[in-house]
């Protein structure tokens, strides 16, 4: 049997990592971990309560903790550096390369942080100093310092020559940077030509116009324009166009991937590091201040209701349908809101094209109001009947239903505009706004028909 | 100015095309289009409505149509070839590979296809037909049957003259792969070990264990798997263990992306294929079956607040209050639930992690919800000064959100036992739960204990 094939999945790898931990099985749980590369190590301790990681943790090769730690979640690697040594954390970041030595220190103590600076070597620490010196969310704080670079008019034959005589190249740098002796970048040149092409002809005729980065441009819009290019290793230049690294595309990919996950986590209320293991107390405390801001909300379409005892007193079938007009409402708007959200995340809302969806989402609020608001109407018909009612209901179902789409536009839109993130607040504003128009006009249509 | 620099972002680029298309500039549009690559011309493309989108195509050179079809969503994809005679698209097939050909004959008329078929090229045919016929979501479907395979026991220098002969590899094809006289994969070689390892050492020196996908396996599964892993391209096995083709690990993370996006759609309400610029009949239609849904489900909680008249007739109070029971039910299921859809997409859900997570959303709900009941009930005191009211929804609260915990976790893992999408109807299904729950223990309560 392959080892590859003791799990075909990940969730049968979980399975048989758990049977292994249940039988105490230290030998194979410390052979497993030796096989295992850094990232599914690294995806595996993600799928573990913190309890279980603790003991993980213990199998896992110690000369491999640095990159693995360099890989997890920052939750659990945080979780993991707080409890070392300044002498644990420098043993651990000795044989890192920039890149990962700044994540881990990133998140260790200040003190830790300054004393295991003065134990780097010089080089890494110059170059980690350098990434720490850029903001949390700009490309240079994720780019790998480290590049390969050769010159004008040198043959493929003698670059690679140079590359195996230094032994350069490494799976997060397969590019070779063409630039002058000022370190301006010139071009790029792929693996794939300096293979592929004749050996005695230089490296100038199959330089590619690259296509570079600054390094204060923020990671968020690097991910939408990377979305659109397949780039595995894009140059990143700083302002005075110097070469001063390059960004693994697939950094970025996973950045974006996180986009969507965090909009999904952001629309339903749970905090950005919330995972399935998270313990009990932090995604108590976390989800509790979205709880409290609904409660607010809630409360806030409670006093709409209240304003309304008059007609509620009298009419109990008011009442009964309530519910059903805040749903409605509430579903269409945030299935607007959500595919505004995707759209500002793809970049794909910009002048005239947001005409064009205010125009789409009142058209579809407005035809999915009508259709819904008659069978709305039609079933409180058979139940109550009472054609007061009825109308009353069929009237706010389609106000509420059109008013609820053009919301779900408008509201990220601003949102935008005022730099607050869309998904977060968005979802809850919504809510607000189609539960307020909601119960308004329905209770108060029918103070003014039926009362 | 670098050509680059004319848009620094993916909206600046929106509204420099917006501003040609307004000015008619035919030059400078044909001109960007030259300049683009295929993938921006894609992204391009789907960021924009319909009509607009038919004047683009126009300025797109003819010999990428093929190409940039390949690359565009599905929908475009076929909205495009619907319109194309047999000619036309026999036209734009003939210069593709085997991969982007079954793409864009995917979506054609069986009539169409059947002629287009007989127009290729005996090899590509063949592989066409073979990716034809596997299934929509396996594996196979979505490799490059085209690898570079060399035999063992030759030296480096030799693949590389091999290469440079037979003018091999290309942005979709890095990876060297080594296979006996029956295509049987034993290993593969980096473009890295390639050009870095001495040249006069052989292949075998450097060949790694591959980590392979069987051709039947299921997308997702494999997009699971390869999360885990950070290797571009990964050789595709039949059941024999014969290298049919090879995957590139893009293609599948942009699978993987959809996935948190496709989780977000499901959970919202909106269908699979909706994206900002589809046209307003298609969006009204796929969103109004989910409004029909959730209709049933607004109508059920009706239902049983009907139930309940007699207390609704007797304290209006009650009325008043209904919504934010509800809706504080609604949010912490929705809070579990996301959770939970996240970590069953991961794979981090298995064997005795389940126990687990019950344990940890029940204490999770049971202590959010304390806290929430408790503030619930002193406002209410507050506002109607009624204790027998506050009690009532103080403890139909702590119901409430307890079992909403519970079956944000239930929910889905039962949905998924029963091969059904959790977070297509785990939403749905939630705030059923959390609205009859919330309005039976409310009023239910309020019956027992007031009436």
């Amino acid at each position: 049997m392959r080892d590859d094939e003791k799990y075909t999945n990940a969730e049968e790898q979980l399975l048989y990592l758990q049977k292994l931990l249940d039988e105490e099985d230290t030998f194979s749980l410390k052979e497993l971990f030796t096989e295992l590369d850094i990232l599914s190590i690294a995806r595996t301790l993600e799928s573990f309560p913190a309890k279980t990681r603790d003991i993980l943790w213990e199998y896992i090769p110690e000369e491999i903790i640095g990159e693995v730690l360099a890989e997890v979640d920052e939750g659990i690697r945080a979780d993991y550096v707080e409890d070392l040594s300044a002498s644990d954390v420098e043993q651990i970041v000795k044989g890192l390369d920039a890149q990962d030595a700044a994540e881990v220190l990133d998140v260790a103590d200040e003190a830790i942080k300054t004393s295991v600076y003065a134990s780097l070597d010089q080089n890494i620490r110059a170059q980690v100093e350098n990434l720490h010196a850029y903001e949390e969310d700009v490309v240079g704080r994720y780019m790998d310092p480290e590049t390969v670079n050769v010159k004008q008019g040198v043959s493929l034959e003698a670059v690679q020559r140079y590359i195996r005589i230094h032994h350069l190249l490494d799976e997060e740098s397969q590019q070779i940077m063409i630039t002058d002796k000022d370190k301006r970048l010139l071009g790029t040149l792929t693996l794939i030509d300096l293979i592929k092409q004749p050996q005695e002809t230089v490296v100038d005729d199959y330089m590619d116009d690259p296509f570079t980065l600054n390094d204060q441009m923020k990671v968020s819009d690097a991910a939408v324009l990377l979305r659109s290019k397949e780039l595995p290793f894009v140059p990143v230049c700083d302002s005075d166009g110097l070469l001063v690294g390059q960004l693994n595309a697939a950094d970025v990919l996973e950045i974006t991937q996180d986009d969507a996950d965090l909009t999904l986590k952001h629309m339903s209320g749970v905090s950005d590091e919330e995972e399935v293991f998270t313990p009990i107390a932090r995604s108590a405390k976390s989800r509790g201040i979205w709880l409290g801001i609904n409660l607010l909300t809630a409360f806030l379409a409670a006093f709409v209701i209240g304003q309304f005892e008059a007609v509620l007193d009298q009419i109990v079938a008011l009442a009964i349908l309530m519910p059903v007009v805040a749903s409605m409402g509430g579903i269409a708007g945030s299935q607007t809101l959500t595919v505004v959200i995707r759209g500002l995340a793809l970049g794909q809302l910009a002048g005239n094209n947001k005409r064009w969806l205010y125009n789409k989402e009142l058209w579809v609020g407005m035809s999915n109001g009508l259709v819904w608001a008659l069978v709305v109407g039609g079933i409180s018909y058979l139940w109550f009947s009472d054609p007061l009612i009825t109308l009353v209901i069929t009237l706010a179902i389609f106000i509420n239903m059109s008013l609820a789409n053009l919301s779900g536009v408008l509201i990220p839109l601003v949102l935008k505009r005022l730099q607050i993130d869309p998904a977060l607040s968005g979802a809850v504003i919504l809510t607000t706004v189609t539960d307020v128009v909601g119960f308004l006009s329905f209770l108060g249509l029918a103070t003014l028909i039926i009362l």
